[in-house]
This record gives C-alpha cells, sequence and structure tokens, in this order.
C-alpha cells in the first residue's frame, strides 16, 4: 500500500471512474446518489472509489448526515504538477529535437523540390 | 490492471521507488546496475520496477544484449501534466481564498491594535 502522500495520490489517479468523479467536481459540490448517476455501476461501488479518494485527500465530504456531499480538494493535484513540472525540461527537448528534425525534413523536400524544377 | 495510457502512468508513478529511478534518468542514460545502486534492494526487485517503468512507456531500453541503458521517454508525463493542468484554476482559487483570508486576519489584528493603543 501506498504510504507517502504522492504515492497515494498517484494510485488514487490510476482509474479512470476515479478521475471522472474528480472532473464532475470541478463545477462544485456533489451528492454521492448524483456521482453515481453517469456509472453504470452500483452506488457501493462508486462509495469504494469515493473512500479511496477520500482517503488520498483528493476529496472532503460534508458532515450533513443525510446529504454528505463530496468537494474536490485540489491540494494532491498540485503536488503533482509540482512533481511532473521536473520533466518538463526533458519532454519539451524531446518535442524541440523533433521539430528540429521536421524542419530538416521540410527544407531537404524543398531542396529536392527545387532540383526537380531544374 | 490498468488499461489507459494514464492510468497505467499513474499507476506505475505510485511508488517512491519507481519515481526516485525517473529523477536519475534525467540526466541521461544509465544502466540497470547503476540504477541499482543507490536502493537496499535485490537486482530482481529493481528489474521488476524497471519493467513496471517500461510497459508503462516511462523508460525505454537500449537493444545492446549486453548493456541494455534506461533512458527516461517524457511523453506520458506531459499527458500527466496536461491532465492536471485543468484542476489548476481549482488550487490557485483555494490558495487565493486563503489568502484572502489572512488579509483580513491581518487587518482584523491591526485595527485589534489601535483600539488597544487608544
Amino acid at each position: 500500500m501506498a504510504t507517502d502522500q504522492l504515492s497515494a495520490t498517484f494510485a488514487a489517479l490510476a482509474d479512470p471512474t476515479r478521475r471522472a468523479i474528480l472532473a464532475r467536481l470541478v463545477t462544485g459540490e456533489r451528492s454521492v446518489t448524483e456521482l453515481a448517476e453517469p456509472f453504470t455501476m452500483s452506488m457501493p461501488a462508486v462509495s469504494k472509489h469515493l473512500r479511496v479518494l477520500e482517503r488520498a485527500g483528493l476529496i472532503a465530504r460534508g458532515r450533513d448526515a443525510q446529504w454528505r456531499p463530496c468537494r474536490l480538494e485540489a491540494a494532491p493535484l498540485k503536488e503533482v504538477a509540482e512533481w511532473t513540472e521536473r520533466y518538463r525540461a526533458v519532454w519539451e527537448q524531446r518535442f524541440d529535437r523533433l521539430d528540429a528534425y521536421l524542419q530538416e525534413l521540410k527544407a531537404t523536400e524543398k531542396r529536392h523540390g527545387r532540383q526537380r524544377k531544374k
């Protein structure tokens, strides 16, 4: 089991249903019933996903016993963004290199085009 | 098991050893032996982590049978960054709200300070 916060966050995000739940919470609080609606999934299955998200600190739930609305807690996502940011230079370098290669290909094509015209 | 790319990436990142391996690859290719060095871990255990990273497309390995160097593949991390970016507004709003609250507290303190001086 994940012990550090970042591992717990990544583990919680490694599921498309849980990511879809988070996406629906961007616009505001929602009840469990509302969250369950778009999924062809039993309420206990949705509740299980919510517990994983809650344990990872990605959602919090209201105290109201009748209606315990879920709300998004974005702090762990900020941590993910900060962690990922360290690798930006690597992927930008890769894409720069790919771009340089494409420019080179275009230049070669142009030269060949010109040669054909001669 | 994770079926989509983003889930596979998040699952692979949900482990501090695997994240440490990626961090060591930022500066360039490394052999499995070099990667295993800082960890009090058996070679098979390290190899298992490398297989998870490779399956998720986070590393690629050289073809040389003798020395199969590992290199970082940053494209899945770019996908993580793009996914996370959608939530930036949420955490910035939260921190803005916290900041507004702190400013308010400071202002109240100042007012109280002034009252005490009277």
